[in-house]
């Protein structure tokens, strides 16, 4: 498609192009989505259709996402019937609506029914529940069920990941009967990549990896070939904790089974990736204090979404200005302070960062465990204490070389290592506190460790000039 | 196995325990790691060899990373030859190195020509030349070539990432012959997800799903079944693309080829979930100034690689100090001005990190393109002048009520207009510019930023405040 947009226009109309993913270049070039978007405000309807009818669904998400309001509409016209419903599952949250909107939810429905479960529900969760509700009704009753069901399970569980069209043969069968039953089955998901066996009360008993049945002679009994030792996801479980489970023993899909352990469908490693992005964009967002924002967001919502930290953060710039001002006959006696005081706060909060964000950071990979986080906390606070003492030394010197105080140089000195010893202790202990408590570890962090950091700074340097100084 | 460990020590021995991955438990239970961790010190082989010696590689990975060094010493001597080699590519790097120490050239040697050369290559690529060579040189003639030319590619691309085992046949085959073949070949993957179809020229020119081949009848031909649209990973791609490639397009495993378009391997997703994993974490260390760092380093390894960025921000504190000097007769006639200063200058900086935050973000999910880049910078523009506005007005009448001066209030409303909108453009255009100049994004942006939000902070609030109000 690329290619027939770099030539010449009528080529666009050639259902034979070649596939632009198997295309020199992979996905689409900004040359190509130039082009397209070229056509579509020139309201050429027949180019555009031959350029993006045969694209990847995830090329056309793209595509959408790189659109005006207006453009996308109009492309989602053009295309009509041709739109693969499973662009909407890669697309923005913010912009599916907006896209269903656009095609109705009668084509919606339908698509839903044929889409594998996990990909249905990850459409349907977001909705409203009018919508949601809308669009079920208009499911058949089967599918309905299925959909209805997973629905139950809590958001972000194993539950709302998995999906529930899986391959299950009992033990007794041998690998022939297996493979005749995988060719007849018609309820089948799309790709799978191992088969689940259970017992006569379903319960998960073992799995086969594909790859070892099509390797293995007909007449060998399943029982003889299956892993017994498989990681068992309970329908519950958090979606990072099964991103975890699947990074740490390298799964590519997973029994999730119901607190009797009976099997109840499959989560697959495509959704884990998904989960594995999404989480480690929200972890850096929320050190930053940014909510669940994308680039499609309007500027009224995103401005919106920034705000309460900003607000927050308002609210602890005022601690530490209320720190100075105890101190303002200070520092009208010696404006240096003022000088050199944002200098310490600076050092502090970012020694106090390094330290949350390793915190953070192992937190989440869950290499920062019970049983060692006595031990991580004591190298934190040893390594801030050390990098403490070497700034206390550089700034002492640079201070007592430039101001030619060496009262100052000293009292500068040990501001330094109370603060950044301070701040590695704060750095692991805050979100190790806002875990204990139930909260994201990630989210508010630095709001109360720049706070600290920032007053403790003031009030060590400030308060120990005016002691030793004044 | 933890269930043993819970109950007398006696049964520790038993070779019949249920499996711990399997357990109720998932994984390593803290109560679990401290048994065997006491076993150790109490020199208690038998226990910790029965504790130990079934456990998942990855268990074994993360048991040992809890470990003290000279405990790990003990444990990998008690497993002995038992010791899965797999364990060692589970291991953070730091650790790799010392173990393998442990071991013993000869038997690792011995077992990495065991591996997939993905693995193989994994365990390799990171260790001195001299240690490399003296492994290789042990190795047979023909796992050594194998791994050897996957060693020229370059470090972080996909010719490292592959594995070179795959799965080919031709065309005209059909799939009786193919499921014949994959019965009798020897030398294939440990799991495979699909089969490659290639020419005479070894060309890739499709896939087949091994889902799709099993519920395929015997006659019917490979070329009838497979998909011709395929995503090729050239094998110079970096990583990080070939993580975006797999997520987009949900992959499990992916052709890798010459730039003869022949194919020269695959690459498997939990490769690329490694990656994935990396890459965040990498991202999120690095906007934190802190460099490639694992929980299992020395105090001392971790405090020297937390300097620089401490020391970097050194400098960028000095530069604000110099333009608060220059004011340094305002602050004395105003102290006020001292006082709120730091809060001007932290809504800058936080307003400035939250921008930077997405646009480094936006990079790494390529959502942030050539074609939007215009659009995306309009638009973090126009969210930063928008807050700075509020914040204005809610600063204005803070410092207005505050201090009941309105001619203050006007200066530090104007300074948060300014300093707001200038974070704002800064924090897209310093990760833009460092991309551009083929820098990481994420590397050092926070220096820059920092630095100058709050020297355009002090600038333009001291500035105004001196020019208007003294």
């Amino acid at each position: 498609m690329e290619k027939a947009l770099n030539d010449t226009a009528p080529d666009l109309n050639r259902a034979s192009d070649p596939d632009p993913i198997a295309d020199d270049e992979i996905g689409l070039s900004p040359d190509f989505v130039r082009k397209v978007v070229d056509r579509i405000d020139a309201g050429d309807a027949p180019s555009v259709r031959a350029a993006a009818v045969d694209l990847h669904p995830s090329d056309v998400a793209e595509l959408i996402e790189l659109l005006r309001p207006d453009e996308r509409r109009t492309l989602v016209a053009i295309l009509g019937p041709d739109l693969d419903i499973a662009a909407l599952s890669e697309l923005d949250e913010g912009l599916r609506d907006e896209v269903m909107d656009y095609i109705g939810p009668g084509r919606v429905a339908e698509a839903l029914a044929d889409l594998d479960t996990d990909d249905a529900v990850y459409l349907l969760e977001d909705m409203e529940e009018s919508a949601q509700q809308a669009l079920l009704s208009r499911m058949p009753d089967e599918d309905r069920a299925q959909i209805e069901r997973s629905l139950e399970y809590e958001e972000d569980s194993a539950g709302r990941l998995m999906q529930r069209d899986i391959v299950v043969v009992p033990p007794h069968w041998n690998v022939g009967q297996a493979i005749d039953h995988l060719r007849e089955a018609d309820d089948l998901p799309e790709t799978f990549f191992e088969i689940f066996v259970v017992d006569e009360m379903y319960h998960a008993i073992g799995t086969v990896p594909l790859s070892r049945v099509m390797r293995t002679k007909r007449p060998v009994p399943i029982q003889s070939i299956m892993d017994v030792e498989q990681t068992l996801i309970p329908a519950d479980m958090d979606q990072e904790e099964v991103a975890h489970q699947f990074e740490k023993y390298n799964l590519v899909s997973a029994a999730v089974v119901d607190e009797d352990d009976r099997l109840v469908g499959m989560v697959t490693v495509d959704d884990v990736v998904e989960v594995i992005q999404e989480e480690a964009g929200e972890d850096l967002r929320r050190l930053a204090g940014v909510g669940d924002e994308a680039l499609t967001d309007t500027v009224i919502k995103t401005a919106r979404s920034r705000f309460p930290w900003l607000f927050a953060n308002l609210f602890t710039a005022a601690i530490a200005a209320v720190v100075i001002s105890a101190f303002g006959v200070s520092i009208e006696k010696m404006v240096t302070l003022a000088i050199l005081m944002p200098v310490v706060a600076a050092l502090a909060g970012n020694a106090g960062t390094q330290t949350m964000t390793v915190t953070v950071r192992a937190m989440a990979t869950r290499d920062l465990v019970d049983f060692n986080v006595g031990r991580v906390i004591s190298r934190e606070v040893l390594v801030a204490f050390i990098n403490g003492f070497i700034f206390a030394v550089l700034m002492g010197l640079g201070v007592g070389v430039i101001f030619g105080d060496w009262e100052l140089s000293g009292v500068i000195a040990v501001s330094m290592v109370i603060t950044l010893g301070f701040a590695g202790l704060s750095g692991i202990l805050i979100p190790l506190a806002l875990d204990r408590a139930g909260a994201d570890p990630a989210i508010s962090s630095s709001v109360f460790l720049i706070a600290l950091t920032d007053a403790v700074s003031f009030l060590a340097f400030l308060g120990l000039a005016t002691w030793l100084l004044l």
